[in-house]
């Protein structure tokens, strides 16, 4: 089983000890990416992965691939041009005080400026099971742009499942009207079998203040019938603490998962690693309550690693979702 | 707006990772002292800073110089004479662990030895509008008291607006009977505006076990009648929970803030981060009721975050005390 | 009062920052070990201490002694031979993620395969009051076990007190039927004075399911009836809190100490920080009660420093004990 | 004495222990620019400095602005807009290994993008006695050159000394023709009256390939006459050892340096720190023989220190220069 | 074009800032052998590199295979079993101090103890071009050492271009005669194309004082004669200053590299550099000269650079050799 | 064979990268001085050795005490009392560039303040065969220099033998006629019999310009017969290389070591380890020609690690002085 994954690799630069930048002269220096992350927790729960994006041509790119290929995912079909990566500054937060992201030119980048044939992109396809795109890309440029629709295509008529997630960034797309990204996720849908979202997105897309999720994504189904797995996380805050909660809407029922308490530590990435438990509960054929239980667990914990790219093992979230797990591996 | 301080800077020096000092070999370094942490939260408010002390003359002091100045305060009124300045070791606790400071030789500092003149201290003075003193320097030998109480003066005469806080040290005064600091209390505060304290302070200035915080405000402001705010903070634990809450006395009436959830990783300067609050509100000609839980809900975010110095921006304290503070800050 | 410890050093590897081992290139190096962690307790709290050990005649022994002495415990008693020492990483967990340890080749340590003759035993008990035995050296290859018997049995017989914890790890003993490690208990069983170990414990010595902790220990006191106390911790967890609470079984009584909310940093070597505080009230023949408060305090203060070795002052756990710490200690 | 300069700031990155990027996880943050460099340098020799410069409204920007002036450059100058500003990365070298820098995109950096209005110009020039242009600015798109050119103007017209260094970078200018640069080049001579720089620069200026140095130089003076000095420094390799002279042309005469060894830890901003000693003799009017030994012997110890921006105190600067520097300095 | 290698990969745990082991509490992790060395280099120089070996199936394996994967080594021929792996510690020397290795339990390692089926073997080496086998996996305990030989013979009667490293390692053999390694040695030899070693090699197999290099690789070639070349490198010290310099000897003529200056950084993995360098040469069909030049440029290079592994650009090392490298490359 | 010293023990904060304190936040620890230094170095040359100072009795003179024992030296004769230290910051130099030493309060230091009796000098004498006083104690504060005489003094008298070092430093005498040392220094040599020191020591003494080294020795010694060894280095520079050379007078004769070249990496410490490598001769009774030897390739090798204390091995030091030592040591 190998799953491939459009997406923009960004490089996150993180200041020790909680600090803000102000306050340091020394970085933690990460690559992530809703496509490396995703791929990073499928890699750890055994899947072959491997990822269709740009780098620049330069010892940052090169830097970049060996940090990807660290976290087991596949480099080939990595395209070397440009010399721009996206970068973000991250301020972890601690209690009350929430992280903070200060993000850096993001367009100019050599993926949101790179272009893919449409060769390149089979070839890229070719021997992959399932493709991933991210939503991201529908905002960061025409070459990201152009390329994630393609790909979706290529995937969806080469008959491969196809997941996409919503993902929408306001402060990527200040100067457009919505109803320009609404056009865009409208030609991305008819691909898509899988898709990662909540109910604004599709509130958003449907222009519908009123109706239910449920009703929503039923809405949605209606339209691009060949879309069959609907999925997403919802968080609860109760006197101080915090809860998350996941879904997955399939065959005509909305599957929920058990509230879990959250312990924070990270939490950018945790609705990659949510993704990736989805994805791993469709290859495997588990039924939708274990899928959706399997990753809010995966999720739960992401919460708690460092970094955006989930790194738990398979077994741990496992027990983690039976409440098996002790307070020492050994 | 522009506000000088007076008061003692401190090296401090943390071992990393919450580990005691007999467990590292590596230190965290930063410069701190009531007039820095209170100049560094007003800084970020957006007002002008500067602070009036006394650095050892070698790379030392012109390292804390060039730290102070980082934080955003002005440094030419910083006197280098000396060779010396106070340290102190923080080892940060964790949970039921409480931090721990050890203090290494404090009075034979260059802050502690030093004396200004009267046009020294008028300078500095000069194109100020609002001065504060730390009460710690009453403590640190003859230099720092005179200075202080110098200062306090000169600026009353002037027409400025002089905070002052208590700050009592016992460990600054083992060799004093408490009647002796009463005595310096009484020096300065016929020149005080602003007054940052507790009940303990008041009690231990009236030698009055038995009132009410109310009545011993309106007792201090009935013997200093230029005194129109006395303000404060104070901590309450609930089941291993521990809250904070600030007043503001003012205008005859006490205005107390909500209780706020404390979430805490770094304690020490967080009075400080209150009293610049407190000090932005009355700038600002804010309520008494929007000041008062300004300057708590910066209190309770400089619980978060690494280091004495105040560094949130106004906008994300505001933010909190509305409750408007999200996750992730993008 | 001097006490001797025989047992294991091993080479504890820490990634920083909560990360686990693939994510960093860094790590954070100490030396441990169930004697070694005894004794730095007990070094803390004034006594004089000395480990019987063996480590690698190379660099890496060199520095585990500077390691070892720098923790306060003699190291005189210890010879170096061999070449090896286990190592364990330890991926420290955060909230709902466990810690996780990892050990490398253990058996073939130094330690493992280190024999002393009865005359090193003989002269390294001489001057000491009480001797611990680590129970882990029973399943660490013949030499060391075989030393660990040894130095029971002379030190029973020079009428020093000798204290034995089970801490029975299956991981040491996959090829073994448990029957085996029970011989091996009963050989060690007539020379102690104090044991440390739990209900499950126990349970298997005596292949018995039913009996109540308390009438297990009875038993067990029957049958050696020179063993005076029994001691050890519980930990319960309740809505994702967790609590510990220690027990010490002596004069046909059981005692048991209040529970205590627990904020965890890093749970390794906790026990061994609750059995150094048994000991100590032991030494300083407080009553029970005092005594099982004082051992548990010092566990829950374990849990929030970095390391597996104790470094708590007395005064800090009395003043925890008796609930009288503050937030911040000048 | 008041030194203003325009240029860019940039963000430095520096992996640890000479380690190329693909090594690390970790970087070291700084931020410089010849500007900040020569500012830097300035200060430490007493002067009063400010920065005229544009960075990110942002985290990153407030945090670059700290750092200048923890550097001892004042920061009112400075104006925040935009959101990105240009990085490097420095791999730092070792013997027979090179340095090497990756840039990342700096054309769409705040500063890049920028424009300052005369009035904005002309009140930040106006209590300085000396302005610095970097010729970086010139190839960094129009908002940057056109405030650089005109920065010189004012300056100029105001009757301040303007500084000028050609710093042509070629990666910068990939699809221009040089020509283009030299026009560049002839809108700034007019205002121009301390030049650094070197044949190179003179001889792509006039297209002269045989001219000797003083020659062009006398050239460049007869078409400019107001232009007082042209200063730079040279490098000399002699079986694997480097040696660094400088010279100083004024007076219709050409000063040269005694050649001095380079130990070399950190060769970047070495330039820099060279002018700015040489514009410390001028202030000072010191004899030209001195002016370019002095400047000479900071660059020679900016090869020893880590960073770009020059941080060595006057005395040790000239105590080098008079050979009077012992091993340790206490 | 792809190479495999066969050969034990290591932890390297590094004291930071030159300090011995006793120093530090700190370690820099890596993970290295011949074997990852030789493809860390090949790699960087553009071609395909697999590794054929055997890692812990624990966290500590994960780690390994993912570093080796940053390096740019495929790693589906790695075999997970066992709990151990080698690990050395090194202490960089500095100047007149030389660095200092200290290895830990290396014979029990999951490598060490490792067995490969013939059809493992012959799976891993099918689309390979090249095969390298390690010396020292000769040493490292009978699985390790069959597979070696097993390894060269497959990939010897597929045609596949087998090399060799002699690498003789006394310390792992002190319980042999050199007789039993000279047996092992002759096991291989008839199945390499590709030798590397030195002078003290081949008197050791012929057990020859005599002879000169020249001569006992003649010899050598004419025992075996597929070998097609014998290659390795001198140092030489000359008041206080050392060089190095590389030899080849093919088609009955001894070529011989220019002597470079050593500017020594970290020595470890130099001879590594060196054999990537002549591998890269006969790939590419470069002439002797050429080839040997470039190796020793690379393996001098590689004295500069952090850790074992080679990490230098093909365009960097043929800029060195040709003397074009300047001091900054931007 | 055991050394007692009694020396003051400082900490020395070191910032990483040979950065200035002004350019970091970070900052190594140790703890060092004359008499741990030279304990350090005979520590590792395999004799017991316990230091006679006080430290304070706070949780820095814990971790100090920590330290001390960590580099193998007693500490049951230190002293725990007042709460301040000697504090130094080192700025480690790189080639042209000087280490810069910045001294905090030295005077009040628990070191300085401290007094001993009688009894406590004679107890922790009593089981020393030799004991060292280091000479700077003469300049710290009436307790510190009273018990360095005293403890010269009874040593004598109890038969040890008496080392003595002038280390005369300038800065802590500065408002002090050279006269008032030089009577201090002669109520210390009567009881000395090993002096550490140099020509300019002696001619201070004797206030006399003109003799040569050997005839100053000789003079000391026709003064105080008691005195059988004097001993120092000396440094030269040639063309930019710098060499060290040891002498030893003695017998009436004067031996000088070979001159060896210096590879700088920390110069702090040199002179304590030649100290300790003459000590050593004398102890081993070696000849006064490999004494010397031995010493001087001590301090050489101290001058390549990190940290003021010495922390060779004996072996390495001898491999060295013979040529013996190669590239790496495995």
């Amino acid at each position: 089983m190998k799953i491939l994954a459009f997406g923009e690799v960004m490089m996150r630069l993180t200041p020790p000890d909680y600090k803000k930048i102000e306050q340091t002269n020394t970085l933690d220096m990460s690559f992530n990416g809703t496509g490396v992350n995703i791929l990073s927790g499928l890699s750890r729960f055994g899947y072959e992965t491997t990822l269709l994006t740009a780098l620049p041509e330069n010892h940052v790119g090169s830097a970049a691939a060996g940090h990807i290929r660290r976290l087991g995912i596949d480099d080939s079909n990595i395209k070397f041009s440009g010399h721009h990566m996206g970068i973000y500054f991250l301020e972890l937060g601690y209690g009350n005080r929430p992280s903070q992201v200060t993000y850096l030119e993001r367009l100019k980048s050599s993926f949101g400026e790179s272009t893919f044939s449409d060769d390149e992109v089979k070839s890229s396809i070719n021997d992959a099971d399932i493709v991933h795109i991210c939503g991201i890309s529908l905002s960061l440029g025409d070459g990201a742009r152009e390329t994630a629709i393609k790909t979706a295509k290529i995937a969806h008529e080469q008959g491969k499942m196809v997941c996409f997630d919503f993902n929408f960034r306001p402060s990527l797309n200040e100067n457009r009207a919505y109803e320009w990204m609404r056009t865009q996720y409208e030609r991305v849908l008819p691909y898509c079998t899988i898709l990662f979202g909540g109910k604004r997105d599709l509130m958003g897309l449907f222009d519908d203040q009123e109706k239910s999720l449920e009703q929503l994504i039923q809405k949605l189904m209606n339209n691009y019938n060949q879309i069959k797995y609907f999925s997403g996380s919802n968080r609860a805050i109760n006197e101080g603490t915090e809860y998350l909660s996941g879904f997955l809407y399939t065959d005509n029922t909305l599957y929920e998962s058990p509230e879990y308490l959250i312990t924070l530590y990270d939490r950018i990435g945790t609705g990659d690693a949510f993704a990736a438990g989805v994805i791993t509960g469709i290859i495997e054929k588990w039924s939708a309550e274990k899928t959706v239980d399997f990753a809010t667990s995966n999720s739960v914990l992401a919460h708690t690693t460092f970094g955006d790219s989930p790194v738990m093992d398979k077994e741990i979230v496992e027990q983690f979702m039976n409440g098996e797990l002790g307070n020492v591996i050994r």
